[in-house]
């Protein structure tokens, strides 16, 4: 970019919860013009009408794609159900616009299981080839190149961001073949569509597991987990439902293997993320706790070792809607437009 | 009924939040067989595979209203939308079988606000002149003889018990112009309808009023005050919304007229509801919670006069799923049937 | 017991939950009578005055342990802090008065590991030495004829009845030296006790781990299992807070040996509890909530074993104030007084 | 303050919930310097380590009153129970410091009536006569030049802000002897205090009203409507417990006076707040939420009048933590220095 011009910005279905807290970071970055916002549904109203929070603040309103001159933008993110930047994409990248998807469609390399799991087929694959898996602390390179994004799913990044230091480079630390994911979500992750199971009667003051027998992000965290690893990584992962609203909890098990028994695993982790602005080691012992980081970008980890035995334990938090999804997104706007890594995202906790 | 006999009872639309609730206080009432419950959507399934609480206590599935015989029933419960107990009525009358709806087609006797308010016409004025509002501390003796109830919404039953003795008998003791209902319901009220405004996400960690324009509560409300006032009664009524589950709360504010200022009213409450089951008037002083008749049948009041003024503040608590709707259905159905009123109804408080 | 008569019944420590809980179960049980409540501290009191939930059901008021005629009961709950019931056990035995100790004085066996880590020398290791712990499902027969009960913790009752069937009998169907249990718990289980971590600004809308490094439950869960297994079990658990009240879910993971491949564990799991009243095996793919269990006594387990691999993962979720604490003992009191084993627990969960 | 000098600033008490969020607030304030925080309790233990929400934020450690040197601020923040600041507030502006206190020591002007509220004889009335009710909406060019700031209550500034236009200027549009005001707040109102009514297990899934024979903030309320009226207003006052951490509402009632009956109070309240930056007076018909304003500045109004009738119906809705206390403060102190009375408190609400 040019010295003290701004990235125009476009978001596509600006209705949920990722749209709305785009929203929030966007209007607030002092790099950005948001320009256009799309909701097919809501063409006309004012964005604030829709999200009183942001009156004041954003005097946008809902247009729709057609009108919404999205070409002109330097990126537009989409905040959509799967499929749908895909079949837009193209368009877009002609007219020289960036993409940051914040749904599934360019976070699968691999086609057949994009199309097993979500049950449609690629719209893109040539395009999905030459996107990138837009976890930063993974892909800083690549990413500030990058023409697509795919942005990471909310409980993914917790879990390849918790297990990384331990598979990456090689390294033979952990039985790689036996880890376990218990995750739990606040129901916001579910997003903003109506529906019973997510109604506050329902997902209040309760707590289940869900997707036990298979879940989407599941095959997205091992194929990066096999590529971090460089060999096939063997994932048990239970997704749970909390009776909060934002927040993401992961606790990580993978047992020590014998010759590595010996290793400062402490150390690894402060050493793997020490120039990491949004991963957080805590100090040893520590207990993160999912409010510490409420509306802000930060991702906190704690690493355990019961008894000092063979059994690590890697406890992550992040807000799902911030870097699991819409701070993260902005983060990588950040790197793909050569402005500061935490422009716009420095926001502290909203605590308590 | 004969002695040792069984009500049999059946229930249309079973699937929502008063269904389930009678579920759970019909299938462990002594006196009462559950013959059949129906839901056109959900046909064939077990009730306990949508309700899992029920697992090896109610055997039921659920039946299409046609397979389900509900002409042999003694009584039958209707748990759906407003329009529906009002087009099924007449056949059930035919066959001798009771009704309670707990739905708004035989709550408003007057067929025009019925109109205006739920935007159907009236599809039995007969029947409806006929039935009987289920409020038992109002109409005891003539819902015994009731072939059809109306059941009493959830607001109304707070509001109306708590200011019942300050207007019946022709009283002058407060300002019946200008009386105002600060009311506030848990989201249960709302029903297990998929709907944005009640999502977890939406619902939770907020407060918010809504219906102050208008609300379908009010004017069943007045019409029942009217009558027990023997005048016009004044009502400012304001619904608001609370982030818990089950629970309603009513803060009523009545001006004392200059004439009844030297009024007991602590004893005016006491002496109304003293043979009440399920009214508890509270010591004065006392600050009701709703978690203290979580899960049971009972309406608590206290009546609190700030600096002994002219200022009249009552507090009004119940379970909006029992005492405001399921529970005094039972409460209901027991009069009719001759059983103890509180047969059925025993239950303690959940708390905490 | 003589055919009609009740136990009659003293609760050492009532005000705290599950003192209330053991309150709200007993005042409905047909086979009790409720004599006396003590607590210091609020001596005089009404018991109702502290928890209106109580008014009109329960009479007592609070005593002073010495005015409170325990001796003159059948059976005493100890519904108090560690240490409590172990001081006062002998003089009970002596006047023929069985104990259910809700606290941990007669739960671990070993009083080495009593004492590291209740911080506390046991009292009363020769009644330690014949009490027996109540956990019905695996105790039941010695449970009948105790003088003294160890009432089971709230997360041990989860982790042992989940694992149980997988261990018993010398079976080697797992490995044994390492299983997980990651639990999570609703607030209520740490007590009624002020303190700041679980107040609602700090615990709500929230979720976090704690006692990683270690938990009082876990050598009550090893020791447990050991006994179980017939030999040492190696557990990792990790404890977590959920935001809601009452609810306890426990995921368990265990690895499959490779000589049990072929094991039917669903089937496993329905012949062992195939004639527990209280614990539901669930249908093969179900996701047990808590709130399925919410006030009632049941214990809900789900046997999951994702993609047929080498990795079971068993869902057990209970109501951490009933079946984890205060029905438990209930149900422990019935065995030991000949009663049916389900008398005064049959109530239906309560759902929403 | 010389142009680009940092405002030098202490903090009197930093561990409750009003101190954490002023460092959350002062911490990303641009034109502040924040120089030290006091516990007495917590001395030596870096901010951070209580509150890992500002980790790599904040790098101070509590210290002692003593060691702080307090006396090098410009300001100080007193965020400490009541009583603290006018022991302290001789010596601070003897040095120069100018002083804003959370606590009630310079709320109240009448100091009989603190003294009756608050139990305690006022240290200071001679300073307590010169500083000024912060409340910047009513007072902004005192509050520009005064030496100490008594910031106001919670339900205050709702209160007065909420009825300000109804009763200044001499109007005479209402029955000013009969005002109502129903309020609800989050239990972070209540502070970091550990108690039995604030824990999660209590104050969850319920809903209370409290205080209404009796709340200190009461003739806080009605000593500013007493000065803003010119005349005694009649206030009665019910304050509610809400089970959501950040938030507060009013619901204000008002009866319209005859001869005032054709006033246009939408108009009304637009005008009176047309130039206020945090009081967002909403459409005609608006329905505001309290999570429209979480983690923000803003206090948003509406103003209903159902049915055309007598009686006016305002919502007024904050986060107590924010405009109702230290958000409020740092808008007082951005006043007392001459910034932009928005500087450091322009972050957008968090929704959801």
């Amino acid at each position: 970019m040019a010295a003290g011009s701004l990235v125009k910005v476009g978001i596509v279905g600006g209705t949920g919860y990722t749209g709305v807290e785009l929203l929030r970071l966007l209007a607030q970055h002092p790099n950005v013009q948001l320009r256009a916002i799309t909701s097919r549904k809501e063409d006309g109203m004012p964005v604030a009408d829709m999200y009183p929070s942001l009156r004041g603040k954003v005097d946008l309103r809902f247009q729709t794609p057609e009108s919404a001159a999205l070409d002109q933008c330097d990126v537009v993110f989409f905040a959509t159900p799967h499929g749908v930047a895909m079949s837009q994409a193209q368009a877009l990248l002609d007219k020289g616009v960036r993409i940051i998807d914040l749904a599934a469609d360019f976070r699968l390399q691999d086609t057949a299981v994009f199309e097993q799991w979500y049950k449609m087929p690629h719209a893109c694959p040539q395009i999905l080839a030459d996107s990138v898996y837009g976890l930063v602390e993974l892909n800083r390179q690549r990413i500030a190149g990058a023409q697509v994004i795919g942005n990471p799913g909310c409980y993914p990044t917790t879990v390849i961001l918790g297990l990384l230091p331990l598979l990456e480079g090689g390294r033979q630390l952990i039985d790689a073949g036996h880890v376990i994911a218990d995750s739990k979500s606040g129901v916001s992750g579910a997003g903003r569509t109506a529906s019973v199971g997510t109604l506050y009667s329902e997902a209040g003051d309760n707590f289940k597991a869900y997707g036990v027998a298979g879940h989407r992000h599941h095959p997205e965290i091992s194929e990066q987990l096999d590529l971090i690893a460089g060999r096939k990584v063997g994932l048990t992962f239970v997704p749970h439902l909390v009776p909060m609203i934002r927040g993401m909890f992961s606790t990580l098990y993978a047992r020590i293997l014998p010759e590595a028994m010996n290793t400062d695993f402490q150390a690894l982790y402060e050493q793997r993320y020490a120039d990491e602005a949004f991963v957080d080691v805590m100090p040893a012992g520590s207990l993160p706790e999912t409010r510490s980081v409420r509306a802000a970008n930060t991702l906190r980890i704690a690493v355990h070792r019961p008894g000092n035995g063979d059994q690590l334990v890697v406890l992550v938090v992040q807000d799902n809607l911030v870097k699991g999804a819409s701070g993260q997104a902005v983060q990588n706007m950040n790197l793909m437009f050569g402005l500061p890594e935490d422009a716009g995202l420095g926001a502290i906790a909203v605590l308590p």
